[in-house]
């Protein structure tokens, strides 16, 4: 049985046909899958970005279960093992792929990314080295969480943050709080989280006692990334990573007079096992944001959908398969 | 004596106290001395980006000369010889010069930058280490044309440019066309130039059988940069070197999710010593790109302003002193 | 038909059986294969480093041909194409190929390295992603060559070769050869190349006018090594490429206590494109480099591998098939 | 008053002439000089590496102390600050200077290496620019141990730790500790310290459960480098930091040709910074290190430096002036 999206705010728990096991895959029952700000956006509108849903569609991506079933070579894996999933398969012969960017591979097929079916399901069959053994000390639904992590992971590294970057983050909401718990972990020593806008780059850089070093626009509008701009140091690097405006009118032209480069982010790579060591240690603790649960019937899965997409006290809401 | 620009659309040649002679200083004869862009929107406007000419100043900044007098406790030079001039002393102090990104020191004394006087001059004073011999066969005016090709060979050195590297150079002025010989002379093995904007991202992708590894902004207009980020590959980059617009409206959002970098320029650093290996091979050639040359009385100088303001057929205009 | 490689100094042609033609497979027919001293090195002793030849196998992995047959889902190639083959498989599911340093995947499975089969036969089977179409300008047997080049170009990608790095080559030999050809591709403006090692430290020295930013030692001997070491100047870097010794005494520390960094290799990644790009180009021309050329009878691929393993006059021994 | 260094073993305190306060000098009134390994040696042996004490110096290097007086031109330090001092002048001329990697300036004038006279004296003038400001919560002894401190964070740098390396250890002495106490505050999430050799390659890895991201030798010795090559993983590194031997006999080819580099370190640049930010927020307390302190009598400094030659107990032995 998975959650299929059969049409415009239209969800049903149908029965979905798995595919047949190869030898590197392994069969995995779901146990906690998460719900995701793009999985909203398909219920609502049948599209995300450039994604169009034609077809009915297994939605979710965020998860976490247990393996149930190996392929005849794997070998790192065994039926018991609590493990999280990379949701995304890339074609590994591309340039992209070879060159270790595989976050950017064109032939990515991506979980609940029309028209490849998505993980909120029962079981689902996927590759093995995509199965992540998670430590004794993390959950599974701290599992499900290592995706939207990810981001962050990956964030964090194209900007080089370590323990000499001071920080700021423009967005104060979930994402921004997301962000700066990555920041920390990478070992940021200073993070300004700004959220009002007017005349925040005097604070911030009086806070700071100077200009930061890196800035991530978590929420993508103009005047968020005008503030990230003005507010970064001579040499320094913006993440644009919210996607609030398509087309941005912005100061361009004088940030990129003093060597301040814009940094775009899509998806991850090789993210898991850092997120592990993350939760394994302590650095990162996601719990504390999962907000609601649900179990698995029609009922459950369309009130957990209108929680997740009616904001208010929600961060994250999960499912309990 | 030195021109001195003394007020709007007024220059006078007239005297200048040198400084004295440090330890570490040499006493140059100007022998080449180019007019840029900057020199021109100085004398037009009294200003250049934030630098507001208050006072009397004398004006120039690409040149080369014969060294006439060494401080004490120089080494590597000796009266006689031929050396082009990087015109920015840095205070090597501060954070960024410590790491090696001295072009962005905020204490950074400019030749022609307010307050600070320039070299269109017989004589000037400045740092031995700023001035570099001259290979047998470079001439004073391929010298002084260093600064401008140094700007490029920075750019490429940020862009990362190399035999891999497809490239595309939006503008099809001298500038773009400097941009394509350093570009080539660090290897790229594909470069397309385009003037005409519309539709060019097509076009561009066809020729190159693909979307560039590398864009180069060259005009800096909100057109000229959308296809640019158009223009670029996933993973790729776009350097915005040229600045038409101040603030721009572009498509910043999907070529952020694209993984593009916008990548900014200021000057150079370290830059002359890599002019001369192109130059001394041939791998760049300069002189074609001295359209005019004129003396340094009042009157010539004069009429090689108003030569290199006019644009037309002038792409360089040189004095010989 | 095969040559396989069947005890010490014995081969034989004899028929191979080709695998099965995979989705992403293509099968091609051989016409260039090149002698490699590692091949060599497996007929005179059934081994080569670590790896052993224990059972009857196909010879060779320095090869180009012409595409047969595709497998149903190869989109870039079609029948008759002229291929250049990359000859490692890698696993594409370990920590290393994920990085984008797939050349160091444990479980690559590589052409003539026990116990996978080589490429000197009639045809192979092979992945469509490791098959390069060649330029229109570049011969078949270049296209087999581009196989030890690309040994070349990852070594001076490792070295960040480019038009700022003087070069110190020890070793005159053919390795030395075409080290020298692969750093001027790369854009090194000075390149030393030094046999008779004795106190040649002092003459790259006075012929560099100072010591060089890379070396390259192709021997791998404690006295070129330490020739190596000891030219490079402080913060420079020292590829360890040739394997005469396997233990080295050399003075590590005084290096070490400059920053100079001593780099390995293993094989090549992403390299046949540039490859190409250098041939197509004119920068690398490989052909003066063949020296013979054999059929691919029994008797002359014992005459070839004779020829390859008596040194003298033969560079690169080549079949026609 | 300041303590030279006059002959073999010989120490006096005599006055010391102060060199004139340049406009961008500080005056320091020192509080805390610690014992370096190469003090002991230059009073044990007049030399150390390829320097030797030719006439009488001031010796000490690793300093922090109370501003008293300052140059025209300072303007971010006032007298009554705590400042640590980096002991390196360099020229800021040469190209590695203007690279950014200063510490291998050929013109480096470093306390204490003759013939530059060091710290352990009432009283010295140093540029304003190498005295740092000390946070509230970190004492003057710890700023002295900032210099030591330094080593191991440009070794990290270097060595690039985060939080994604593992890291062994080769050298469980004081020097072996503080590598710990760096890469555990660069993130490092599992380290081993190994002191005892034989068969620890097989233990490391058990262990880790894998070979490690980098190693560090902090001995120097064959034995722990032949360890230390053989326990990375393929694509790792090596940091050769003890200097045990001179000459070394490893098995550098088969390193090499699993791509593991070997990275020499020099002293430091621009961690003072850093230092401060591990020592403020406690994520290095150095405190525990300092096992002897002393005062500033000719018996007391005979006394100290017998301690900390003596070994035994002593880690850091420090003065308070």
């Amino acid at each position: 049985m998975a959650a299929w999206l059969v049409g415009l705010n239209t969800l049903k728990i149908q029965p979905f046909k798995l595919p047949p096991l190869g030898p590197h895959d392994v069969r995995v029952r779901m146990k906690a899958v998460g719900i995701c700000g793009s999985d909203v956006h398909y219920l609502k509108t049948m599209r995300c970005a450039d994604f169009v849903v034609k077809e009915p569609m297994v939605i979710g991506h965020e998860c976490a279960g247990i393996i149930e079933e190996i392929g005849s070579e794997v070998k790192h894996l065994v039926p018991g093992d609590r493990v999280a999933l990379e949701p995304g398969i890339s074609c590994w012969r591309c340039d992209l792929c070879k060159e270790g960017r595989y976050n950017l591979c064109p032939e990515m097929k991506f979980f609940a990314t029309p028209p490849v079916h998505g993980s909120l399901a029962h079981q689902v069959v996927h590759p093995a080295d995509l199965c992540f053994k998670l430590p004794d000390n993390v959950s599974l639904e701290e599992g499900a969480m290592c995706e939207p992590l990810s981001v962050w992971v990956h964030t964090c590294r194209r900007a080089n943050i370590g323990p000499e970057t001071n920080v700021l983050v423009m967005g104060a909401g979930p994402i921004g709080l997301v962000t700066m718990m990555a920041a920390r972990a990478f070992g940021a020593p200073r993070i300004v989280i700004v959220d009002d806008v007017p005349k925040e780059v005097e604070k911030v850089c009086k806070v700071m006692e100077a200009r930061v070093d890196v800035s991530f626009d978590c929420a993508g509008f103009n005047k968020t990334m005008k503030t990230a701009l003005s507010a970064t140091r001579a040499g320094g690097k913006v993440c644009l990573v919210g996607m609030g405006h398509n087309e941005m009118t912005v100061p361009l032209t004088p940030a990129a007079a003093r060597e301040v480069d814009v940094i775009g982010i899509f998806r991850y790579r090789n993210a898991w096992p850092l997120c592990f060591e993350f939760l394994r240690s302590g650095k990162i603790d996601l719990k504390p944001l999962i907000t609601h649960r649900f179990g698995f019937s029609r009922k459950e899965v369309e009130e957990a959908f209108e929680t997740s997409a009616g904001g208010g006290s929600a961060i994250k809401v999960m499912f309990n398969l």
